[in-house]
């Protein structure tokens, strides 16, 4: 084989076989788990059909980090929302709630919120921008609840000022609107509101969070609310097919990579600024927000997918710093791809990242 | 602490305390998953959202041990048969399926097929009986589905003869009704029918395995049925919110403990045979059914609950050998609990078994 040149066959190839990677928290291997059960007794009981130690500890650890009366695990975070959102409208016997029209349920659900519960959606606002309080205000029909997602994933992680969240709470209050976030992303914002979980979480009656983005555990999902609403969502927990016999696997990954990463939110987020202005100063890129306000934001080329590929496969290989390995189309002749910023970033030679950057910009003029 | 003797508080303090148990694979606790996971290469890849090596390696595995075109792994049972009765009532566009008064869906789900997928089901047959072919055939209403659980748990692992169940399998064919197998004990029944999973399946048109109960894993399921009906169960799954970015935990304690186990199921048949022997001869207790069929039975006792688990905790701490941590009620100053056969009975000394059930024999006579 001496010689013999492999060649990446596309972006995503390209990004795995780098020696270096800009994004996330490295691969996604059973290693993940492994290091977790390493520190672990193997005579530990499992949980019990949502019973036990393991997972009442870390529900109560939770509970107490949002500011909530109660927190219940689930395997995932499409089963905790549709079900959040199921209980208040159960509860307001009203079928309809409102949210974003990127949001999750909204286009990685396979409609399961309308499937299986029957609700119907209302969508708020632009796709392109954030739900603003004239949205909720000017809404016509009524609702049972309003689902805001912290940051705004889709749209490169946008957040509304803090004031603003505080007048649509506020406003949803006074109307008999509950008020759920999604919070898959709820640590990622702190350190641009320099608010705890818990004083954003205040504005919410229900919250969902996750522990396999920027946490980095293998799955799982936490639903927090009063204790009337936690314990309706064990009932329907159970009726989704997601009160396993054992979730351990899954709670103890959470419950450490938690307790690694929590920490590192402000490392994350200075790291993420940085980066974002070193992209800027590229030819025909921009980061959207220009300045993030969390560890994540979208990479807009001015230039279209197929030939955008290229140049970033051809840069990949060249430097062996890998920036993304999925770029996705955008509008009419441009391409986007989404970073996170984890814990990688940290272990990659700035010298070698600037030299990559001039390389791109180079070659992005040329294309 | 010197001298003093701690007193079991229940029967399950006492089962759990004792030096032996009678039934079952060992406790369930973290070490289930850590031997399992020293046998796996930390560098392998995790699935992602359904596909990648691990999880399509063993839904390819368990298709062909099934007989079936293809097998889709879920994290449970009770999201795994939902979803099958959905797809089978959606076909028909008929939201009606029949089953067993004490099935699963009908008394551990929270009624989950009726408040997510507003199906009805008819409870066929009395439930201290299996369904018979005339149960089918005098069924006076449409069904969409089937559905028969082989062994039918909640009296105690009863199965129909084979031919019994070409029979309703026939006529369901010939009806257009789709036939669903409960199969979470399937494994465990090959031994009495003397025939292949594949063979038994072959009479449905769908079925559903588990993997944490004989066999011991962690937690997950296995749906099996045709490429078309499979394709439609992934969907519902994502829709359950069970289509999980990470499933290895689950999928790789179940392929381990299925290696580790389908080989041992006619040794715990036979030994399940013995002991309900053994138990039919202590005074005022009966197996049902007399002469198991399966891995499992029920052990019935002619005595109130209250009465019956007071012996049977004291001579769990009188000889150290546990035969239940659950005893429950049934008829009027009845009660019974449930025996599953697994690895732990060999490891168990034969005449130290025979003297506990001497002892028992002699405390019910007392009673």
């Amino acid at each position: 084989m001496s010689g013999y040149n492999q060649k990446a066959t596309s972006l995503t190839d390209a990004f795995n076989r780098a020696e270096y990677r800009l994004p996330g928290q490295g691969p996604r291997n059973v290693d993940v788990l492994k290091t977790v059960l390493e520190q672990v007794d193997g005579s530990t009981d499992s949980d019990m059909y949502g019973k036990g130690k393991i997972i009442d500890d870390f529900q109560n650890e939770m509970a107490a980090y949002l500011g909530k009366e109660a927190a219940v695990f689930f395997p995932s975070g499409t089963m905790a929302q549709q079900i959040a959102l199921r209980i208040w409208c159960d509860g307001q016997n009203l079928k309809q709630v409102a949210y974003h029209p990127l949001c999750h349920l909204e286009i990685h659900e396979e409609d399961g919120l309308k499937e299986l519960h029957g609700i119907k959606p209302i969508l708020l606002a632009d796709k392109n921008r954030l739900i603003t309080l004239e949205d909720v205000t000017e809404l016509q029909e009524d609702i049972a609840c309003l689902l805001l997602e912290l940051p705004q994933r889709e749209i490169g992680g946008q957040l509304p000022e803090f004031t603003e969240l505080e007048a649509i709470s506020a406003y949803c209050r006074e109307k008999g609107i509950k008020l759920h976030l999604d919070g898959a992303r709820l640590y990622e914002i702190l350190p641009y509101y320099q608010k705890t979980a818990a004083e954003i979480c205040a504005l919410f009656d229900s919250v969902y969070v996750s522990f396999y983005k920027t946490i980095g555990g293998v799955a799982g999902a936490i639903l927090a609310g009063d204790t009337t609403f936690a314990e309706k969502s064990k009932v329907w927990k159970r009726r989704h097919g997601g009160d396993l016999i054992s979730l351990y696997p899954y709670i103890l990954s959470s419950e450490y990579y938690f307790k690694e990463r929590i920490g590192k939110m402000e490392q994350y987020y200075r790291d993420a600024q940085a980066l974002a202005e070193r992209i800027n100063q590229c030819h025909g890129v921009s980061t959207r927000p220009q300045v993030p306000v969390s560890n994540m934001f979208h990479v807009h080329f001015a230039a279209p997918k197929d030939k955008v590929e290229s140049v970033l496969a051809e840069i990949c290989e060249e430097t062996g710093i890998g920036l993304t390995g999925n770029l996705r189309d955008f509008d009419a002749g441009t391409s986007y791809f989404e970073f996170s910023m984890g814990d990688m970033y940290a272990g990659v030679p700035k010298d070698r990242c600037e030299a990559m950057f001039r390389l791109l910009d180079k070659r992005l003029q040329e294309i």
